[in-house]
This record gives C-alpha cells, structure tokens and sequence, in this order.
C-alpha cells in the first residue's frame, strides 16, 4: 500500500540576501580591507542594517535598501572606532552588491516545477541587478520589493505582495498554507509563519532557536534538502 | 542686558529601564551565577529582548514585556550553549525585578518642578513593582505601559499615551516639541523624535551615534546634567 503523499505547495517565494544570495564576498572584501577585523565589522553591519529596517517600519520612515545598508556601514566603522575614508564606504557597497549565487539555490531553482518569486526587503534598483548579477533569473513580474509598499518584512504589506502573486500564479483557489515561504533569516521565517504562509528556515549556520511562540514549519540546513521534500516538486 | 532664557518645555516624559532603572544588580547577578560570562549573557539577553520587542510589534504579536524578557534569556543560553535549569531563569528574572534607581535619576526626580510621567516598554504588573521597588515614586495615573496599547516603542501609540498625558498635565495648550522626551536608549530617543517630542538622549556609555537620518535634539552623559538644562526647571 503506498503511503499517502503529502499535499504539495502552489506556489514558493524566496528571501533574497543569505537565502539565494550568498554575502561570504562582501565578508571576504572585509577582511581584506580591514585585516582581522573582517567578521566583526560584517556582523555589526548586518545587525545594524536589521535593526534599521525595524525602526524606520515601526515608524514609518521608509528609506531604500542600500541606502538603508550604507547608512549602518557608517555607524559601523563609528562604533568600532575604525578611521574610514569615503571610498571605504562605496568599495564594500560594491562589494555587497556582488554577491554570488549560493550552488544549492542554483541547483534548486533550475529544477523547480512550482511557481516561484522572491520577496525581499531590498530595493528594485538595488537588489534587481544584484539577482541579475549573481545568475538568479526572475522576472520583474516574480520579484517583491520594499519601494512597492514603502515598509519591511515582518510588517504584514511586503509578505501581501507575494500573497496576491501566489493567487494568482496557481491554477486553483488556494490559502496561505499552500504557499511555501523559504528564508535563510529566522526572524524571516517566523514573520512569514505568523502571516499565515508555510514557512522553510534554511538554517545554514546551525543557529538555535528563537523564543516567539511560533517555529517555522520546516527547517533545513541547506537548499539542497528541500528538492527531498515531498511537498515541492521538481 | 539679560541673555534670552531657553523656552521650558512644559512636561517630561522618562523611558524606565537603563534611563531610570540601572541593569547593573542583573549584570552582577549573572557574572556571580556564570561566571566570566556574565556581560556576554546581559548584552545578548538585552539585544534579543529588543529584538522580539520589535519583531512582535511588526506582527501584531504582542507579550507582555516580562513574558518576552524571559523568552529573550532561554534564547540567550540556547545560543550561548550554556546549560541552565529552570530555576536560573527565575534567579535571573529576580535579579532583573530588583534594579535600582541610578543615583543620577533619584536626585533629579527630587527635584524636579515640571509635571513628569513613565512611558515604558514594560507591562504595568511587572514594571510597577521594579519602579516602586527602586524608589521611583511614580503613580498609577503618570505611568503608561506596553500592555495599554498592545504594542512597543517605537510605534507611536505609547508615545502618544504620553502626548495625551502631556496635553491634559499642561496648564496652557502645547505642542509634542514642549514634551521633552528622555531616553537613555538612543533608538528610543530617535524613536520620540520622530514622533515630534523633543528627544534628549542620555549617552551613559558613550555610544556611537546611529545613522537615521536624525538626531536627538540633546545628548547627555548624565542626568545630572539636565539639572543645568535651560529648558528644565528645578
């Protein structure tokens, strides 16, 4: 007797940076420009880029992406105390830009069968040439972006645009739980999960969990394991 | 011939925790409970507790602030890798309960003319107590908590608990620049900026500035120095 399949996924939607994009350059460019100090300075910049998308949607003072990323660069080097010239600032903005496609989504997105896009808190004209750039090959119709709703994931209005794109992209009626949500981010993943989707934490650097009441529905280490997955199809 | 006095503000408002309230008894408490890791534990305990603070604003998931605090430290000792029994939670959130007032707030406090009041992330049944604890001699109509309004700073409804109590506390009609906000955490001064209070954020560790486009409109390094502020009456 065969066992019963489980109900595959309408649609999926990606996050971009640390999920399809892969930052280990722009670290890398760290390091070298900064010796020894590479990690430090990455770590910060992303926590900070984080903490300055929260606070601008809490307050309803968007701003784009990269202006958002080279905004926390600054404060940064201010924090650390490291001495900067201006073309610090622009060299490891070039360099963030890019990033390179990590294999496992590579490998995934040319073998996927269900309807994808990616929904992602850059800026069209910032991170639109970044997935270009790195080999992700999504149409301006595919991708989600923070200048389309002036506010960032987890607020509501971003995850609302793949929503509506997944009704429409599946060929019967669906609810949010047939669309698959996949963020290397936890924070990302339980932002999706509380809008309702099913969400996939690919938790590529073996973090521990967060304490919000709610987990991901999956977890996975890398993109690899979701082709085994019985609820995609490729 | 006299110099033109500073405009006063009419009213001020007081965030609670590390503005009022020192951490320090918490920071000793884990030092002495594991040891040489205490600042480790405190620092990521404190960013964490932020972090599901503003994640569960953007969602509409609100918890009462003593429920994330302690959600915020098993997250911190999962991370960390640190095993711990359940009573070192409780030890912990004890500890935390019984902050002090920072001499600096005691003595401004006594000494205070303006109207002030408490405008805090806490939720009343929780932070009631630590205030009242510490010495802080607030009462029940000039405290406004998380729990009010169901979400956390920096949304704007705990601000404007505060402006509705400014407007009613003032004996003539004002404007959010005659409340002046004080924070001893800068996002939240940042926060009341953009609310339209007249921010005053008390660097007490020597902080780097944030790059959000704006700034606080005064920065101390004690409250002893808004004793000599123009603008306070004492």
């Amino acid at each position: 007797m065969a066992t019963e399949k489980a109900r595959q996924v309408s649609t999926i939607c990606f996050d971009a940076l640390g999920t399809l994009l892969d930052p280990a350059h722009s670290f890398a460019h760290l390091e070298s420009a900064f010796p020894s100090r590479g990690t430090e300075i990455g770590n910060l910049w992303r926590s900070k880029q984080i903490d300055y998308s929260r606070l601008r949607s809490m307050s309803g003072k968007y701003a784009d992406f990269d202006q958002i990323t080279s905004d926390a660069l600054v404060a940064t080097f201010a924090h650390l105390a490291i001495p900067i010239k201006e073309s610090d600032i622009d060299a490891a903005m070039d360099a963030y830009q890019n990033c390179a496609m990590f294999p496992d989504a590579a490998k995934l997105l040319e073998s996927l069968h269900q309807p994808w896009a990616v929904v992602t808190n850059g800026n069209r004209k910032w991170i639109g040439p970044m997935l270009t750039g790195a080999g992700v090959e999504v149409s301006d119709s595919h991708l989600f972006t923070s200048d389309q709703v002036r506010t960032f994931k987890i607020n509501a209005p971003l995850y609302q645009l793949g929503w509506e794109w997944a009704q429409g992209a599946s060929r019967s009626a669906i609810s949010k739980e047939d669309v698959l949500f996949v963020s290397a981010n936890q924070w990302d993943a339980i932002g999706a999960t509380w809008f309702g989707f099913t969400a996939c934490w690919v938790n590529r650097i073996g973090q521990s969990p967060e304490q919000l009441g709610v987990r991901p529905k999956f977890e996975i280490r890398s993109l690899d394991e979701l082709v085994a997955m019985d609820i995609v199809s490729t």
